[in-house]
């Protein structure tokens, strides 16, 4: 430890503060967010898009069967950066403090109230010894009563916040800039999902193309209230209007 | 650890006193709320206000949606500096507390009892180990039987103190010499209110203006007895009177 | 670690005797009594007085609504000196045990056996790892049956001792210096109550001044068998008697 | 730890993240899968096929009562490579799993969510302190219903994929390629089989032979959805074909 | 730690054997007694006498209320050096056990077996960890049926013996030499006191003087078989004959 | 810790893989196993058989009374190297679960079942915190239903292994290689025994020699499917064989 | 640490293997064994007699009143060496299970399956975390059914041996080599005392000699079969016979 780095020990257990009041294992959990696959959502006046991205790294990996955006309800649905693991776990979570809401109340639970019950698992993770802080972000979307379309983002520290529009994961930085540019509210559903193409578009190596094995798709539209994923037909038919 | 800091290590853990009888974690905890947004509170004979700052990292940040100020029973509510998930966590067991002194007793909970709930739990995770501090400081104010106003803030220590005006977070040393200077106890509620926000505007950076889109406030006055929030016209409204 | 301090790492446990037997986390704790606000006790024939400093560190601080002598149970009060919040879940604790004593027993609870019983949760926070002890020393004074007025002080380990006169906090040497000058046990209650007083002025800074609001007195006189704390015109009469 | 290695220390638990967001036991626990006995799966839309190699380090070994191919249910077989003992304790839990899903629903456990209730098994031991992360990677295939192969591998981490083919273990790298310039889709059964045959002769070294006695072979083919393993005959008649 | 003292590291845990065998915070533990008040006890064929010095730090310590020795039922009595808390805690657990044992057996404890409950629960703090050991030795003695005296020392090992006479504290060594220069076992009640007075006398600094306030005595002759304790008066009478 | 070994204090926790997915502590278990007592297993055909070896270290110790080869079930027996109360506590364990499946089934536990439910304890004890593996190796041999003799050994790490003949402790790699030389599987009961006891002597230093007392035999032959331990008288006549 | 002894950190826990597959704090244990009176057991075709040392520190300890030799049950009784309070804690566990033993099944306890129980505590205490082994061996001696002598030893790591004749703590090692040269199984029960008594008396310094009041002896005939203590006198009287 002697020649050890500025951290000077205070990043070894999530129960310990830093002197200057930070909880360096959270810092690190969120570095392994940003090393996952770019994941990403636009809130507009019309609707919600949540779109990731799928990364071949070989041609034997299964592309197509793998999962990035999963529906947690019929109103709404989630992606993530981060530990893959991680991440089931939490989604797992959050379907069934769904269901379970459904089955008690007999209506669909409210967007901000499923995040606030994903985040606080997250945050007894970041204050209780024995543990590690989850390795994941979550971009939770849908339309609540009342046509209102939500987008939320929750870190490791089990802070959420609401976003018009946010990307993270490896190339959350260039999307972000994109959004920064970009971003209008008053957009349609359709252009609210163009918009999200194209800011991950935005976030490719020269070279890279977006084909509609590598996405994957879902949006929630303020009329229908429903959130559903894109087909492999309809991937590759928006990506065409780009 | 050779050439570590003065703290020699004592520092590391929730249960150590250092020789000078610190608790090094706590005073670190503190830190953490130093670096939140600015919140302050007020307390004069007319009542209670609660003001908290929402700044506005991205425009991608749908800031309308934050809260900063949140009602914790009809006649009390509470704002906080810190960790955010650390907050949420307390303001759901605030809320809890005072939800279960109506059921039970059928009268509004005490502010001093309920703020000393809340501390109890504070100082439990100072003093056992195998967790960390909570790094949040809890400002609750509000109207007690009697017509009494309350003003209170919570340590992450699990210290409470009663005040007249207090504010915490990044701004919180400068908003503090602005009441030093300009408190008075006989003012009514809307010049409480304008104190507040006063205090709030002196710890801008030059050039920096607030906005009634990046403040929440919230108050109580003796009459109705009754804490209520701010609606965006209200603080567009008395901000045109700065 | 390597050029660290003479305690040699004996004092980062309490569950560790260092080789002279002493246990160095209890003299830590000792330290966070001794940076307290000065509080003392006066027991004579006539009955028993508690005295609290309240220091006013800042004109926003609602001194008055801070106590620091604390009632018990009819017959028994007390005060502290060190961590507030550790103070307060001891007096809870203490109350507690007295109004269960009155329920069970139909009779008030004997002032050694409530000190034991407080005692006894310091002890175990000394023996028992995970934990750090109680940074607080609580000086408890009443009237027990038989007329017989009590002074108690617990300390941070566990031990108590009964007292004629103590002081404990910030100016505890320099009170009880001036009680080993002026002490004397034939005085009536309200010589007592200004020997408590004056011992406190003994520990002021040369140009400060006690004042009603910054002190807190509590006393029991053994004809009433009450504890009883005065109200504001009470002290401030008393002070004129300076 | 004054000369250690780069890893800094932040590899000596589970529940610590390195700065990079990295979970070193994680990555040492699949070290331990590259040392095993090479093992591979092999997709195709005739079926599934899985093939374990048993290495004879000596004559005494009694190869022949060694299994590495196992059936879960009638539908579902596995393999691992890694600590064979972490291995058991997963197989017993999957067939478990499967078994109680038969019981309840009176029909197959679907594949993916096999596998997943085994990662997620995996994934705890990654975030859990006192323990350490599973040593052992499965390849889980079988045929769910509507006649469709499934192909999946978990990782320590808890991680899963799927796969049109793998291989992991000491040949794990060397399968893989021959896979990436020879795999196909469109194989019957019987080449599928012979496909991962040659895959793992590949792996051999010069003048190694692969034989009936140091392989096992599992396969299920879409038609029967059974997935049964080969007899020393089956396994001699197929490796006479190569 | 580099230039740490000869203990090497072994004297941090109870759980750690050093590599001679010791249990070095055991040792530790027994300084602790070493630094307590002096505390004796004497056995003859008369009876047992315990007596327990008390040292006036301050005249403000009320020491006529302060006990030292403790009758734990009506036929035993107990004393002890060391940590205040630590012994308060043990003579509790003696005197609740001797309480039980009437109740159930309706017959006063055998003093051997009371003497080994209470060095039973000191062996449990000396094997287990997160707990460290009693720092306190307890004298313990009475009349047990057939009217025979007892007289054991309880170690904070958990190790008692029987003793004719025994001194532990400040001025053990030297009331110990006394003892063994000076003890016979056939001397009547009153001798048996005195012998023990004279011990403790004989651990006095010059200019130092015993009286009835600063010591505490307590006895069992063999004919009552009853543990008492001296009044204020029976002390003065008793040290005039010296 | 500056100068330590290569292991570089990856070899101080069962929980904690080495970066080349080592467990050391496992490893070093495994240690203690080469330290035993040599112990082995032969199967043939005919039957099956495990022969310990005692060493007198003192005239004095009772070597007729230690048991080497133990019967766990009438089918089934086993013998151990390593630590002998490690391994008393697995026999104990193996013994009542064959009694229980005997009592639930009643019929014979299988001994690869049997192996197994001992390997998962062991298991167990290799990734869960707080404990050490089990410092011991189990060979298990006896009849299985059908006649099929078993012979299996199962390491610290919870591994086990079907073996043609096996040896283990202070002379495992001398009778391993021995077997390796002369191992037939078509011997006959007496000849299968023989060859296990040459294996044995084999491992014996210049001048030493097997005696009745110092060997225990125990053998299960596949036509009584019985396993029995040989008399003294019988040893001592198959030693006259040699 | 750096310029730690040999054992290299890896005897700081129960739970560490060192690198060659030792536990050094069970060997450590054993050392605390070595630093006891001497203890010793002798078999013999008549019986079996366990002799304890009890040396006199000092004039004031009431030796005659130290148990060395216990009584465990009609037929069976034990001696020990080492941390005598362990010991307490053992021959407790001893007795209830004889007692309960004797409840059950109305018959005595066998007493190698009391051995056994008793070890398996021990061990216990040497793979589980968070406690030290016992620093005690126990000397187990008596008659079983069919007039069976049977003589154990118990060791701090839970292993324990049949003995003809065994010794144990300070003076271990000279009866042991006494023992060798002497032992004789065919002595009739008064010659196998004073063998015993003789080895004791060949392990006293020059100068010292046995004494009716240093020894304790406890012994069991095949003919009685009950274990039971000398008296004084019958100590004296076989002192005489030397």
């Amino acid at each position: 430890m002697a020649f050890g780095p500025a951290a000077m020990g205070y990043d070894r257990a999530i129960t310990i503060f830093s002197p200057d009041g930070s909880l360096y294992q959270v810092d690190y959990a969120f570095e392994a967010v940003k090393k996952g696959w770019t994941t990403l959502g636009v809130k507009t006046k019309a609707g919600v898009v949540l779109i990731g991205e799928k990364r071949k790294a070989t041609q034997l990996l299964d592309v197509d069967s793998i999962e990035k955006v999963f529906i947690l309800d019929d109103h709404v649905g989630c992606s993530f950066a981060g530990l893959a693991s991680d991440g089931r776990i939490l989604i797992d979570y959050a379907r069934s403090q769904a269901l379970q809401h459904r089955l008690i109340y007999d209506e669909p639970i409210n967007i901000d109230y499923l995040t606030k019950l994903v985040s606080d698992v997250k945050q007894m993770y970041t204050q209780h010894g024995g543990v590690r802080p989850f390795g994941v972000a979550l971009i939770i979307g849908g339309i609540d009563r009342g046509k209102t379309p939500k987008l939320l983002m929750t870190e490791p520290s089990g802070q959420f916040m609401p976003y018009y529009a946010v990307a993270i994961g490896q190339g959350g930085y260039t999307a972000t800039e994109y959004f920064e540019k970009n971003y209008r509210e008053d957009l349609n559903m359709q252009d609210t999902i163009l918009l999200g193409i194209r800011a991950l578009a935005s976030t490719l190596k020269p070279g890279e193309k977006l084909a509609p094995s590598n996405i994957e798709v879902g949006f929630a539209d303020v009329d229908s209230g429903m959130f559903r994923k894109m087909s492999f037909e309809e991937r590759a038919s928006i990506l065409q209007k780009l």
